[in-house]
Protein backbone atom coordinates (compact mmCIF):
# COMPACT_ATOMS: atom_id res chain seq x y z
CA UNK A 1 0.00 0.00 0.00
CA UNK A 2 1.22 3.30 -0.72
CA UNK A 3 0.41 6.71 0.94
CA UNK A 4 1.31 10.00 -0.04
CA UNK A 5 1.15 12.82 2.64
CA UNK A 6 1.11 15.92 2.27
CA UNK A 7 1.88 18.61 4.88
CA UNK A 8 4.10 21.33 5.50
CA UNK A 9 6.12 20.18 8.57
CA UNK A 10 7.22 16.55 7.54
CA UNK A 11 9.37 16.08 10.31
CA UNK A 12 6.14 15.09 12.39
CA UNK A 13 6.27 11.49 11.25
CA UNK A 14 8.68 9.68 13.17
CA UNK A 15 5.40 7.98 14.88
CA UNK A 16 4.51 6.32 11.73
CA UNK A 17 7.96 5.67 10.47
CA UNK A 18 9.78 4.26 13.42
CA UNK A 19 7.81 1.90 15.22
CA UNK A 20 5.82 -1.35 13.28
CA UNK A 21 4.99 0.53 9.98
CA UNK A 22 8.62 1.56 9.79
CA UNK A 23 9.32 -2.21 9.51
CA UNK A 24 6.25 -2.84 7.55
CA UNK A 25 7.86 -0.32 4.99
CA UNK A 26 11.23 -1.75 4.98
CA UNK A 27 9.73 -4.78 4.21
CA UNK A 28 7.92 -3.08 0.85
CA UNK A 29 4.59 -3.87 2.26
CA UNK A 30 4.10 -0.07 3.04
CA UNK A 31 5.38 2.82 1.05
CA UNK A 32 4.77 6.19 2.91
CA UNK A 33 5.65 9.22 0.69
CA UNK A 34 6.17 12.63 2.44
CA UNK A 35 5.58 15.20 0.40
CA UNK A 36 6.24 19.13 2.07
CA UNK A 37 3.87 21.69 0.51
CA UNK A 38 5.90 24.26 0.81
CA UNK A 39 8.17 22.71 -1.61
CA UNK A 40 5.46 23.49 -4.14
CA UNK A 41 5.37 27.06 -3.09
CA UNK A 42 5.69 30.24 -6.15
CA UNK A 43 6.69 32.81 -3.58
CA UNK A 44 10.14 33.60 -3.01
CA UNK A 45 9.75 33.27 0.59
CA UNK A 46 8.00 29.81 0.18
CA UNK A 47 4.69 31.11 1.67
CA UNK A 48 1.87 28.75 1.45
CA UNK A 49 -0.77 30.52 3.10
CA UNK A 50 -2.24 33.70 3.20
CA UNK A 51 -5.04 36.07 4.91
CA UNK A 52 -8.77 34.44 4.60
CA UNK A 53 -10.97 36.60 2.12
CA UNK A 54 -13.99 38.35 4.15
CA UNK A 55 -11.99 38.53 7.57
CA UNK A 56 -11.30 36.45 10.55
CA UNK A 57 -8.28 35.47 12.71
CA UNK A 58 -5.84 32.61 11.69
CA UNK A 59 -4.21 32.18 7.80
CA UNK A 60 -5.65 29.85 4.96
CA UNK A 61 -3.34 27.33 3.31
CA UNK A 62 -3.49 28.79 -0.36
CA UNK A 63 -4.49 26.42 -3.28
CA UNK A 64 -2.28 26.55 -5.72
CA UNK A 65 1.63 25.16 -3.55
CA UNK A 66 -1.31 22.10 -2.46
CA UNK A 67 -2.64 21.64 -6.23
CA UNK A 68 1.01 21.20 -7.33
CA UNK A 69 1.93 19.16 -4.83
CA UNK A 70 -0.79 17.12 -5.37
CA UNK A 71 -0.51 16.85 -9.23
CA UNK A 72 3.07 15.94 -8.30
CA UNK A 73 2.31 12.33 -7.09
CA UNK A 74 -0.70 12.26 -9.66
CA UNK A 75 -2.97 12.26 -6.58
CA UNK A 76 -6.51 12.13 -9.04
CA UNK A 77 -5.80 8.74 -10.19
CA UNK A 78 -6.79 7.92 -6.27
CA UNK A 79 -9.09 8.57 -3.49
CA UNK A 80 -7.39 11.46 -1.69
CA UNK A 81 -8.56 12.24 2.08
CA UNK A 82 -8.48 15.76 3.34
CA UNK A 83 -8.10 15.38 7.71
CA UNK A 84 -10.47 18.04 9.09
CA UNK A 85 -12.47 18.23 12.17
CA UNK A 86 -15.35 18.71 9.52
CA UNK A 87 -15.36 15.59 8.47
CA UNK A 88 -17.12 12.04 9.12
CA UNK A 89 -15.13 10.44 12.53
CA UNK A 90 -13.22 7.15 11.17
CA UNK A 91 -14.87 3.85 12.36
CA UNK A 92 -13.94 -0.13 11.44
CA UNK A 93 -15.61 0.27 8.27
CA UNK A 94 -14.00 3.56 6.74
CA UNK A 95 -10.73 1.97 8.10
CA UNK A 96 -11.38 -1.44 6.49
CA UNK A 97 -12.08 0.38 3.34
CA UNK A 98 -9.16 2.18 3.18
CA UNK A 99 -7.31 -0.86 3.82
CA UNK A 100 -8.02 -2.51 0.58
CA UNK A 101 -6.93 0.48 -1.62
CA UNK A 102 -3.28 0.17 -3.33
CA UNK A 103 -2.69 3.74 -3.06
CA UNK A 104 -4.01 6.82 -1.44
CA UNK A 105 -3.68 10.53 -0.72
CA UNK A 106 -4.11 12.93 2.91
CA UNK A 107 -3.47 16.11 3.08
CA UNK A 108 -3.06 17.51 6.58
CA UNK A 109 -3.84 21.17 7.16
CA UNK A 110 -3.21 23.56 9.28
CA UNK A 111 -3.92 27.00 10.78
CA UNK A 112 -8.02 27.93 9.53
CA UNK A 113 -7.88 24.87 6.57
CA UNK A 114 -7.30 24.69 3.00
CA UNK A 115 -8.43 26.84 0.38
CA UNK A 116 -11.96 25.56 -0.44
CA UNK A 117 -11.52 25.18 -3.90
CA UNK A 118 -8.97 22.68 -3.52
CA UNK A 119 -11.19 20.87 -1.88
CA UNK A 120 -13.63 21.06 -4.21
CA UNK A 121 -11.58 20.54 -7.35
CA UNK A 122 -9.97 17.28 -6.18
CA UNK A 123 -13.44 15.85 -4.36
CA UNK A 124 -11.71 15.26 -1.48
CA UNK A 125 -13.27 13.43 1.25
CA UNK A 126 -13.04 14.58 4.60
CA UNK A 127 -12.57 12.28 7.66
CA UNK A 128 -11.80 13.45 10.97
CA UNK A 129 -10.38 10.88 14.14
CA UNK A 130 -12.93 12.82 16.41
CA UNK A 131 -14.77 15.68 18.06
CA UNK A 132 -11.92 17.80 19.52
CA UNK A 133 -9.70 20.33 18.14
CA UNK A 134 -5.78 19.89 17.01
CA UNK A 135 -3.06 21.92 16.11
CA UNK A 136 -2.83 20.70 12.84
CA UNK A 137 -3.80 17.50 10.83
CA UNK A 138 -0.62 15.88 11.17
CA UNK A 139 -1.47 13.95 14.32
CA UNK A 140 -4.77 12.72 12.84
CA UNK A 141 -2.98 11.85 9.68
CA UNK A 142 -0.97 9.41 11.38
CA UNK A 143 -4.13 8.02 13.39
CA UNK A 144 -5.49 7.06 10.49
CA UNK A 145 -2.52 5.65 8.53
CA UNK A 146 -1.77 3.53 11.79
CA UNK A 147 -5.04 2.52 11.80
CA UNK A 148 -5.63 1.47 8.46
CA UNK A 149 -2.00 0.38 7.97
CA UNK A 150 -2.49 -2.30 10.57
CA UNK A 151 -5.26 -4.13 8.62
CA UNK A 152 -2.79 -4.41 5.73
CA UNK A 153 -2.03 -7.98 5.69
CA UNK A 154 1.86 -8.34 6.31
CA UNK A 155 1.96 -5.28 8.45
CA UNK A 156 0.97 -7.20 11.73
CA UNK A 157 2.19 -10.73 12.61
CA UNK A 158 -1.60 -12.05 11.77
CA UNK A 159 -4.43 -10.68 10.42
CA UNK A 160 -5.88 -12.06 13.59
CA UNK A 161 -3.97 -10.08 15.84
CA UNK A 162 -5.69 -6.77 14.05
CA UNK A 163 -9.01 -8.42 14.50
CA UNK A 164 -9.07 -10.24 17.98
CA UNK A 165 -8.92 -7.19 19.52
CA UNK A 166 -11.22 -4.77 21.96
CA UNK A 167 -13.88 -2.62 20.18
CA UNK A 168 -13.85 -4.51 16.76
CA UNK A 169 -14.72 -7.28 19.51
CA UNK A 170 -18.36 -6.05 20.40
CA UNK A 171 -16.73 -5.57 23.79
CA UNK A 172 -13.97 -3.70 25.36
CA UNK A 173 -10.70 -5.64 26.19
CA UNK A 174 -10.98 -8.03 29.71
CA UNK A 175 -7.44 -7.47 32.03
CA UNK A 176 -4.23 -8.61 31.26
CA UNK A 177 -1.65 -10.20 34.03
CA UNK A 178 1.73 -11.46 33.56
CA UNK A 179 4.70 -12.54 35.96
CA UNK A 180 5.19 -12.64 38.61
CA UNK A 181 2.34 -13.84 40.32
CA UNK A 182 2.51 -11.22 43.05
CA UNK A 183 3.60 -7.71 43.20
CA UNK A 184 3.91 -5.56 45.69
CA UNK A 185 1.42 -7.82 47.71
CA UNK A 186 -1.02 -8.12 44.56
CA UNK A 187 -1.77 -11.11 43.00
CA UNK A 188 -2.85 -12.52 39.61
CA UNK A 189 -6.48 -13.47 39.75
CA UNK A 190 -6.93 -17.44 40.72
CA UNK A 191 -7.84 -18.68 37.33
CA UNK A 192 -5.61 -17.49 35.39
CA UNK A 193 -2.96 -19.88 37.03
CA UNK A 194 -5.30 -22.90 36.97
CA UNK A 195 -4.62 -23.80 33.80
CA UNK A 196 -8.26 -24.87 32.83
CA UNK A 197 -9.13 -22.89 29.50
CA UNK A 198 -12.59 -22.69 29.71
CA UNK A 199 -12.53 -21.43 33.11
CA UNK A 200 -10.38 -18.63 31.99
CA UNK A 201 -12.07 -17.89 28.77
CA UNK A 202 -15.63 -17.78 30.69
CA UNK A 203 -13.80 -15.53 33.43
CA UNK A 204 -12.12 -13.33 30.56
CA UNK A 205 -15.84 -13.14 29.17
CA UNK A 206 -17.32 -12.36 32.44
CA UNK A 207 -14.75 -9.66 33.16
CA UNK A 208 -15.10 -7.93 29.68
CA UNK A 209 -19.05 -7.92 29.80
CA UNK A 210 -18.61 -6.06 32.98
CA UNK A 211 -16.22 -3.44 32.14
CA UNK A 212 -18.50 -2.95 28.65
CA UNK A 213 -21.68 -3.15 30.54
CA UNK A 214 -19.92 0.35 33.09
CA UNK A 215 -18.15 2.31 30.60
CA UNK A 216 -19.81 1.91 27.01
CA UNK A 217 -23.48 0.71 27.64
CA UNK A 218 -24.72 1.02 24.21
CA UNK A 219 -21.84 -1.60 22.95
CA UNK A 220 -22.99 -3.57 25.87
CA UNK A 221 -26.45 -3.84 24.25
CA UNK A 222 -25.48 -4.33 20.82
CA UNK A 223 -23.73 -7.47 22.15
CA UNK A 224 -26.54 -8.93 23.21
CA UNK A 225 -28.72 -8.07 20.55
CA UNK A 226 -26.36 -9.80 18.37
CA UNK A 227 -25.55 -13.08 20.64
CA UNK A 228 -27.94 -15.25 20.68
CA UNK A 229 -26.45 -17.98 20.14
CA UNK A 230 -24.04 -18.46 23.19
CA UNK A 231 -23.65 -21.71 24.41
CA UNK A 232 -25.25 -22.84 27.62
CA UNK A 233 -21.93 -21.49 30.21
CA UNK A 234 -21.32 -18.87 28.13
CA UNK A 235 -25.42 -17.64 28.72
CA UNK A 236 -24.91 -18.76 32.37
CA UNK A 237 -22.12 -15.84 32.26
CA UNK A 238 -24.21 -13.68 30.47
CA UNK A 239 -27.37 -14.17 32.28
CA UNK A 240 -25.50 -12.49 35.41
CA UNK A 241 -24.95 -8.67 33.89
CA UNK A 242 -29.63 -9.08 32.48
CA UNK A 243 -30.86 -9.10 35.81
CA UNK B 1 1.97 22.59 32.54
CA UNK B 2 4.23 19.53 33.28
CA UNK B 3 3.05 16.66 31.41
CA UNK B 4 5.58 13.55 32.14
CA UNK B 5 4.87 10.96 29.42
CA UNK B 6 6.05 6.92 30.20
CA UNK B 7 6.64 4.81 26.98
CA UNK B 8 8.34 1.98 25.59
CA UNK B 9 9.19 4.52 22.12
CA UNK B 10 10.25 8.22 23.05
CA UNK B 11 11.95 8.64 19.66
CA UNK B 12 7.89 8.71 18.14
CA UNK B 13 7.49 11.99 19.94
CA UNK B 14 8.49 14.67 17.36
CA UNK B 15 5.24 15.77 16.45
CA UNK B 16 4.33 17.19 20.03
CA UNK B 17 8.42 18.63 20.75
CA UNK B 18 8.39 20.17 17.34
CA UNK B 19 5.33 22.23 15.84
CA UNK B 20 3.03 25.16 18.29
CA UNK B 21 3.90 22.91 21.19
CA UNK B 22 7.72 22.95 21.14
CA UNK B 23 7.55 26.07 21.06
CA UNK B 24 4.88 26.56 23.89
CA UNK B 25 7.99 24.09 25.82
CA UNK B 26 10.80 26.53 24.74
CA UNK B 27 9.11 29.56 26.60
CA UNK B 28 8.70 27.34 29.50
CA UNK B 29 4.63 27.49 29.62
CA UNK B 30 4.60 23.61 28.77
CA UNK B 31 7.06 21.19 30.56
CA UNK B 32 7.49 17.31 28.48
CA UNK B 33 9.23 15.18 29.95
CA UNK B 34 9.96 11.77 28.52
CA UNK B 35 10.32 8.36 30.54
CA UNK B 36 11.81 5.16 28.56
CA UNK B 37 9.98 2.40 30.33
CA UNK B 38 12.72 0.03 29.31
CA UNK B 39 15.33 2.07 31.74
CA UNK B 40 13.32 0.77 34.74
CA UNK B 41 13.97 -2.96 33.69
CA UNK B 42 15.52 -5.17 35.74
CA UNK B 43 16.11 -7.50 33.42
CA UNK B 44 19.42 -7.84 31.82
CA UNK B 45 18.06 -7.71 28.40
CA UNK B 46 15.49 -4.56 29.59
CA UNK B 47 12.76 -6.85 28.80
CA UNK B 48 9.37 -4.89 29.69
CA UNK B 49 6.91 -7.05 28.66
CA UNK B 50 5.96 -10.37 29.18
CA UNK B 51 3.37 -13.56 28.11
CA UNK B 52 -0.26 -13.28 29.57
CA UNK B 53 -1.65 -15.21 32.55
CA UNK B 54 -3.59 -17.90 30.99
CA UNK B 55 -2.79 -17.25 27.88
CA UNK B 56 -3.78 -16.17 24.39
CA UNK B 57 -1.69 -14.25 21.61
CA UNK B 58 0.25 -10.97 22.59
CA UNK B 59 2.87 -9.81 25.22
CA UNK B 60 1.87 -7.49 28.15
CA UNK B 61 4.11 -5.18 30.27
CA UNK B 62 5.01 -5.86 33.00
CA UNK B 63 3.88 -4.19 36.34
CA UNK B 64 7.82 -3.73 37.68
CA UNK B 65 9.29 -1.39 34.87
CA UNK B 66 6.09 0.61 34.90
CA UNK B 67 5.85 1.38 38.49
CA UNK B 68 9.35 2.27 39.07
CA UNK B 69 8.77 4.89 36.03
CA UNK B 70 5.93 6.02 37.93
CA UNK B 71 7.64 6.37 40.86
CA UNK B 72 10.51 7.81 39.36
CA UNK B 73 8.42 11.03 38.45
CA UNK B 74 6.18 10.98 42.05
CA UNK B 75 3.16 10.70 39.47
CA UNK B 76 0.97 9.88 42.12
CA UNK B 77 1.14 13.43 43.65
CA UNK B 78 -1.17 14.19 40.20
CA UNK B 79 -3.74 12.34 37.88
CA UNK B 80 -2.13 9.66 35.99
CA UNK B 81 -4.01 8.60 32.63
CA UNK B 82 -3.42 5.60 30.78
CA UNK B 83 -4.75 5.63 26.99
CA UNK B 84 -6.58 2.16 26.26
CA UNK B 85 -9.31 1.88 23.67
CA UNK B 86 -11.20 0.63 26.70
CA UNK B 87 -11.10 4.19 28.39
CA UNK B 88 -13.56 6.72 27.97
CA UNK B 89 -13.08 8.69 24.76
CA UNK B 90 -11.99 12.31 24.90
CA UNK B 91 -14.30 15.00 24.60
CA UNK B 92 -14.01 19.10 25.72
CA UNK B 93 -15.37 18.41 29.00
CA UNK B 94 -12.29 15.99 29.48
CA UNK B 95 -10.11 18.03 27.42
CA UNK B 96 -10.54 21.42 29.22
CA UNK B 97 -10.98 19.65 32.84
CA UNK B 98 -7.34 18.39 32.28
CA UNK B 99 -6.15 21.45 30.83
CA UNK B 100 -6.61 22.95 34.33
CA UNK B 101 -3.74 20.71 35.56
CA UNK B 102 -0.72 21.70 37.03
CA UNK B 103 0.71 18.40 36.11
CA UNK B 104 0.02 14.94 35.15
CA UNK B 105 1.33 11.36 34.23
CA UNK B 106 0.27 9.52 30.18
CA UNK B 107 0.97 6.21 30.31
CA UNK B 108 1.10 4.97 26.80
CA UNK B 109 0.50 0.85 26.18
CA UNK B 110 1.72 -1.27 23.69
CA UNK B 111 0.86 -4.98 22.92
CA UNK B 112 -1.92 -6.66 24.75
CA UNK B 113 -2.14 -3.70 26.86
CA UNK B 114 -0.33 -3.49 30.90
CA UNK B 115 -0.72 -5.62 33.86
CA UNK B 116 -3.94 -4.73 35.43
CA UNK B 117 -2.12 -4.45 38.93
CA UNK B 118 -0.21 -1.29 37.64
CA UNK B 119 -4.04 0.47 36.85
CA UNK B 120 -5.47 -0.80 39.79
CA UNK B 121 -2.49 0.34 42.44
CA UNK B 122 -2.41 3.75 41.00
CA UNK B 123 -5.84 4.59 40.35
CA UNK B 124 -5.44 5.31 36.81
CA UNK B 125 -8.13 6.82 34.77
CA UNK B 126 -8.76 5.66 31.73
CA UNK B 127 -9.11 7.41 28.25
CA UNK B 128 -9.57 6.92 24.49
CA UNK B 129 -9.26 8.97 21.65
CA UNK B 130 -11.89 6.90 19.38
CA UNK B 131 -13.61 3.43 18.94
CA UNK B 132 -10.72 2.35 16.03
CA UNK B 133 -7.24 0.41 17.36
CA UNK B 134 -3.71 1.62 17.12
CA UNK B 135 -0.64 -0.56 17.33
CA UNK B 136 0.19 1.64 20.70
CA UNK B 137 -0.71 4.52 22.77
CA UNK B 138 1.58 7.02 21.60
CA UNK B 139 -0.46 8.21 18.79
CA UNK B 140 -3.32 8.88 21.34
CA UNK B 141 -1.23 10.18 24.42
CA UNK B 142 0.02 12.53 21.38
CA UNK B 143 -3.41 13.63 20.43
CA UNK B 144 -4.58 13.92 24.19
CA UNK B 145 -1.14 16.38 24.59
CA UNK B 146 -1.98 18.40 21.76
CA UNK B 147 -5.63 18.78 22.27
CA UNK B 148 -5.34 19.42 26.10
CA UNK B 149 -1.98 22.27 25.98
CA UNK B 150 -3.71 23.92 23.10
CA UNK B 151 -5.83 25.15 26.01
CA UNK B 152 -3.08 26.25 27.81
CA UNK B 153 -3.14 29.91 28.16
CA UNK B 154 0.10 31.25 26.26
CA UNK B 155 0.61 28.11 23.52
CA UNK B 156 -2.14 29.84 21.08
CA UNK B 157 -1.56 33.13 19.86
CA UNK B 158 -5.04 33.57 21.92
CA UNK B 159 -7.08 31.87 24.40
CA UNK B 160 -9.78 33.36 21.26
CA UNK B 161 -8.55 30.94 19.03
CA UNK B 162 -8.61 27.51 20.78
CA UNK B 163 -12.12 28.36 21.62
CA UNK B 164 -13.42 30.09 18.09
CA UNK B 165 -13.16 27.05 16.13
CA UNK B 166 -15.32 24.22 14.75
CA UNK B 167 -17.23 21.60 16.85
CA UNK B 168 -16.39 23.20 20.13
CA UNK B 169 -18.99 26.56 18.99
CA UNK B 170 -21.59 24.20 18.07
CA UNK B 171 -21.35 24.25 14.14
CA UNK B 172 -18.69 22.74 12.03
CA UNK B 173 -16.69 25.16 10.40
CA UNK B 174 -17.95 27.52 6.66
CA UNK B 175 -15.39 26.94 3.81
CA UNK B 176 -12.84 29.31 3.80
CA UNK B 177 -10.81 30.59 1.20
CA UNK B 178 -7.40 33.03 -0.12
CA UNK B 179 -5.86 34.45 -2.91
CA UNK B 180 -5.83 34.25 -5.87
CA UNK B 181 -9.22 35.53 -6.49
CA UNK B 182 -9.56 33.46 -9.21
CA UNK B 183 -7.48 29.82 -9.04
CA UNK B 184 -7.29 27.30 -12.49
CA UNK B 185 -10.69 29.31 -13.34
CA UNK B 186 -12.48 29.09 -9.64
CA UNK B 187 -13.79 32.21 -8.17
CA UNK B 188 -13.84 33.31 -4.64
CA UNK B 189 -17.68 33.86 -3.37
CA UNK B 190 -18.96 37.19 -3.90
CA UNK B 191 -19.83 37.75 -0.79
CA UNK B 192 -16.28 37.39 0.30
CA UNK B 193 -14.93 40.31 -1.23
CA UNK B 194 -17.89 42.98 -1.20
CA UNK B 195 -16.51 44.48 2.12
CA UNK B 196 -20.19 44.35 4.00
CA UNK B 197 -19.02 42.41 7.35
CA UNK B 198 -22.42 41.62 7.88
CA UNK B 199 -23.64 39.74 4.60
CA UNK B 200 -19.93 38.00 5.69
CA UNK B 201 -21.22 36.90 8.73
CA UNK B 202 -24.57 35.42 7.23
CA UNK B 203 -23.12 33.97 4.20
CA UNK B 204 -20.61 32.06 6.94
CA UNK B 205 -23.44 31.24 9.69
CA UNK B 206 -25.83 29.91 6.59
CA UNK B 207 -22.44 27.59 5.02
CA UNK B 208 -22.07 26.18 8.78
CA UNK B 209 -25.89 25.08 9.46
CA UNK B 210 -25.34 23.61 5.43
CA UNK B 211 -22.87 21.61 6.40
CA UNK B 212 -23.59 20.35 9.83
CA UNK B 213 -27.20 19.82 8.89
CA UNK B 214 -25.87 17.48 5.97
CA UNK B 215 -22.85 15.92 7.77
CA UNK B 216 -23.77 15.79 11.62
CA UNK B 217 -27.71 16.13 12.01
CA UNK B 218 -27.31 15.40 15.80
CA UNK B 219 -25.22 18.52 16.38
CA UNK B 220 -27.65 20.74 14.05
CA UNK B 221 -30.68 19.74 16.55
CA UNK B 222 -28.26 20.78 19.32
CA UNK B 223 -27.40 23.64 18.08
CA UNK B 224 -30.90 24.68 17.15
CA UNK B 225 -32.23 23.90 20.40
CA UNK B 226 -29.69 26.13 21.90
CA UNK B 227 -29.73 29.65 20.28
CA UNK B 228 -33.18 30.59 20.53
CA UNK B 229 -31.87 33.72 21.33
CA UNK B 230 -30.50 34.79 17.38
CA UNK B 231 -31.26 38.02 16.28
CA UNK B 232 -33.52 38.59 13.37
CA UNK B 233 -31.30 38.12 10.15
CA UNK B 234 -29.80 35.73 11.99
CA UNK B 235 -33.06 33.36 12.29
CA UNK B 236 -33.95 34.26 8.84
CA UNK B 237 -31.00 32.08 7.74
CA UNK B 238 -31.73 29.71 10.44
CA UNK B 239 -35.65 29.27 8.52
CA UNK B 240 -34.16 28.22 5.38
CA UNK B 241 -32.93 25.04 7.02
CA UNK B 242 -36.30 24.70 8.92
CA UNK B 243 -38.66 24.14 6.68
Amino acid sequence: MKVNVLTLFPEMFPAVTSSILGKAAEKDILDFSFINIRDFSLDKHKKADDYPFGGGQGMVMMAQPICDALDSVNAKAHRIIYMSPRGKIIDRDIIENLAGEEEFTVLCGHYEGVDQRVIDMYDMEELSIGDYILTGGELAAMVLMDSVARMVPGVLASREAALEESVYSGLLEYPQYTRPREFRGMEVPEVLTGGNHRLVYLWQLEQSLAVTRERRPEMFEEYVKNHGDLAKDEREVLEKFLK
